[in-house]
């Protein structure tokens, strides 16, 4: 396929890289600001571009890969095209593209990108819809170049995934943060957690979280939790996500009487 | 070696083992409850006792891995012994042990373990203490037979080294479980969620969380946050969650301006 991207985040980046190496084409490369725009493009052997003017219209899907808040404007440059549009956004519905741009879909990859970290596209939890079941077969087609695992998800569905991604993503990488600084208070390196991180997310693989659930909560250790809460005494803030957590730990786990 | 365990848990369970297939010989393992006495020693071939009368005094080495609240009463038992005792207790200091025993020491796995799952013990951090440097070097001799990572610890790093597990594994967990659980109301299966919790992890492991925290609180995306915010309505704890830890995301990284 003839494959135009406009933007160059993470998610461009790791997008139109997996797409190359799938043989696809990748004609244009759009950011706002140039640099990004060539460097994104060189890698995948596109034209890169930053003025919407000089869109080439021999293509055949516009990727939209930008801020959320900017996707109906891009949508509204690109309608005059009349060509298979996407976008790659969790928290937005395929009605805020479809409004704008008849053959209209959504190619979310649930995966958390960073530019310096390399991927493996082919585990990436592609979750796709289309305005009409031959739009839908196209995606899932186009997503199967580029990753195993192909789902069907429509727009409530997938908000309610982004906002679970937060929960299992963005603010467990913020607790290895909180740990980090509680190690680099005392002299210890981030090192001592490494493996205990890796493990913790290794275990729910094979297993549902709430069946290896461990620590004082969970066991409704009374003391030890009243412990670790003297020790955040002069941390407000951290004392109370203590609380909540270790709260929902119990909430969440009948006693093992 | 000759080591005799005090405990059956999953600490016990992973350590003897351990010991076992690096050569040691596993003299006794003591529970309370016969059946998971004989269970573990059946494993690492020692002889199951679930009475302190039955102890034999031909080891070198007490392992006391049972509940914190029940280590010095079984140090005591142990007192009359006079030999080499440690406890694996993250949260217990080493002078609860070493006001009962004389030549006392900590041994401290820093991993969450599971009976159900393997775990290469090589890569587990050992965190160690003794009452004096004899003891102390003695422990990383002992425990450079089943880990590479050894780390000397005193209590009170110890004790905050703890803290900050929980904050890097139960918290986590239990944020994957929300996670589930909201996938779950929306017909969709937690496997989604997988390779995104498992590159979440593995990304700190050549990176620092803070810079590779993504999400919309470091981004400051408050349009998504108060989207979010929204779907949590009904969910008062969660929503709380979702606040706070967006808070402290939004306070440990400065506007990106």
């Amino acid at each position: 396929m003839r494959i135009t991207l406009i933007g160059s985040g993470n998610v461009a980046t790791h997008l139109a890289a997996a797409f190359k190496n799938a043989g696809h084409r990748i004609v244009q490369v759009y950011s706002r600001d140039m640099e990004h725009a060539a460097l994104l493009a060189y890698h995948v052997k596109g034209e890169p571009i930053s003025d919407l003017q000089r869109i080439d219209p021999e293509t055949d899907l516009f990727i939209i890969s930008v801020k959320d808040d900017a996707i109906p404007s891009m949508a509204k440059e690109l309608a005059k095209f009349n060509k298979f549009t996407v976008h790659t956004s969790g928290a937005t519905d395929l009605a805020t593209l479809s409004a704008i741009v008849p053959k209209a879909g959504v190619f979310y990859p649930l995966q958390t990108f960073s530019k310096e970290k390399e991927i493996d596209f082919w585990s990436v939890p592609l979750c796709i819809e289309g305005v009409d079941e031959a739009v839908t077969v196209e995606l899932e087609h186009l997503g199967r170049t580029i990753s195993n695992n192909i789902y069907r998800i429509n727009s409530n569905q997938r908000k309610t995934l982004h906002l679970a991604a937060v929960f299992a993503c963005n603010f467990p990488n913020y607790l290895y943060d909180v740990a980090r600084n509680l190690l680099k208070e005392n002299n210890m390196e981030f090192e001592l957690l490494r493996p205990l991180i890796l493990e913790t997310a290794q275990k729910v693989r094979d297993n549902l979280p709430a069946d290896v659930q461990t620590g004082p909560a969970v066991r409704q250790d009374e003391s030890t939790m009243s412990n670790h809460l003297q020790m955040l005494e002069n941390e407000p803030q951290l004392k109370m996500i203590y609380e909540l957590l270790s709260q929902g730990i119990i909430t969440n786990h009948k006693p093992r009487h």
